[in-house]
């Protein structure tokens, strides 16, 4: 019988803020067995509604620059005046029990991962229009004026690095972005690399 | 508001002979709309239960080639004492309606396919066992001990191709390799490529 023996996938999920991939994300978790959300560690403060451990590990600058002396970082970047990171140490752990990991990171980090990493698969998410992402960012009512204005012309700039992405969702409805995705990650789990050490042992290749 | 304009996919399926391909393509047909299943032509006698058109195009020696000399075969080859190949004009216009193309081909063909059209998205069926798909040739009663064992053995060389595949599906229950290789086609109509001509439109990129 053919199984797949495999370490997991590692996910990488890109998209402008307001795009909404916490919920796409959450949506993923929910329909979606063996897979982790890897939580980054940041320095900024968390928003209305997001917990400790949860959306992210909120962490000192301190903290947060003792872990990037010891080499603890997959990948951080500093943005918006803040520290973001993703930690090695568990990602590693869950890849090895063949639990997909998934990241949810922005276009420099990513690159990053990419080059550390390149069989990570690399997906971006966007939204129908760019008026669809203001409209989106005003009702989140948790930015100022300027700080959405901010936020737009970021993702514009974000939106020039898709080529780096090897998928695009249109985060349009919440359950067909994440049905999507899933589908992304199935496909991926039937890559023809992923069987070939398989077929050695059975001495057919 | 974000839409994909693009050319369809050409998908090719490859997998020994017993492993289930008309099955899986039919259930896959009935699944998913917006795809064709280009039917092949063969210069050898149908199987019982085989149709003319459905199965394959059932030609004489003669006309297939003359079909070879007009050059109207994306691929074709010789294969047991018969010709069997694939017709490019259907395809073609197929594809260029948006419309997804599957096409059933052995693994030398499907070599050929890969050259000619590097985007093509190969698709590799597999038994879940030897033992097993030496069980489904029996019975199909439809082959006689020793045809059997040519098939098997041929099957041996064959999975020696897969890594000319991008993706493996193992056929254990047809409802699920279906669905896989209905993940697969959605992913790969997600994939970034297919965007990029889009986002220039817009000045985005």
């Amino acid at each position: 019988m053919i199984q797949k023996k495999r370490r997991g996938q590692l996910i990488v999920l890109s998209g402008p803020s307001g795009v909404g991939k916490s919920t796409v994300i959450a949506e993923l978790l929910h329909e979606r067995e063996n897979t982790f959300f890897s939580v980054s560690y940041t320095t900024r403060k968390p928003r209305v509604g997001e917990a400790d451990g949860i959306n992210y590990n909120f962490v000192s600058e301190e903290t947060f620059e003792g872990m990037i002396a010891r080499g603890e970082f997959l990948e951080y970047a500093r943005y918006v005046d803040h520290y973001y990171g993703t930690s090695l140490k568990v990602i590693n752990e869950k890849l090895e029990e063949g639990v997909d990991v998934l990241l949810d990171i922005e276009v420099q980090g990513a690159a990053k991962v990419r080059e550390k990493c390149p069989e990570a698969v690399l997906i971006f998410i966007m939204p129908p229009s760019f008026e669809e992402l203001s409209r989106r960012l005003h009702g989140r009512n948790t930015d100022a004026e300027a700080a959405i204005e901010g936020r737009l012309e970021k993702a514009r700039v974000e939106c020039r690095e898709i080529s780096n992405y090897d998928y695009l969702v249109v985060n349009d409805k919440v359950s067909a972005a994440a049905a999507e995705i899933t589908a992304i990650l199935t496909a991926e789990s039937c890559r023809t690399k992923y069987y070939l050490d398989f077929w050695k042992e059975f001495d057919v290749l």
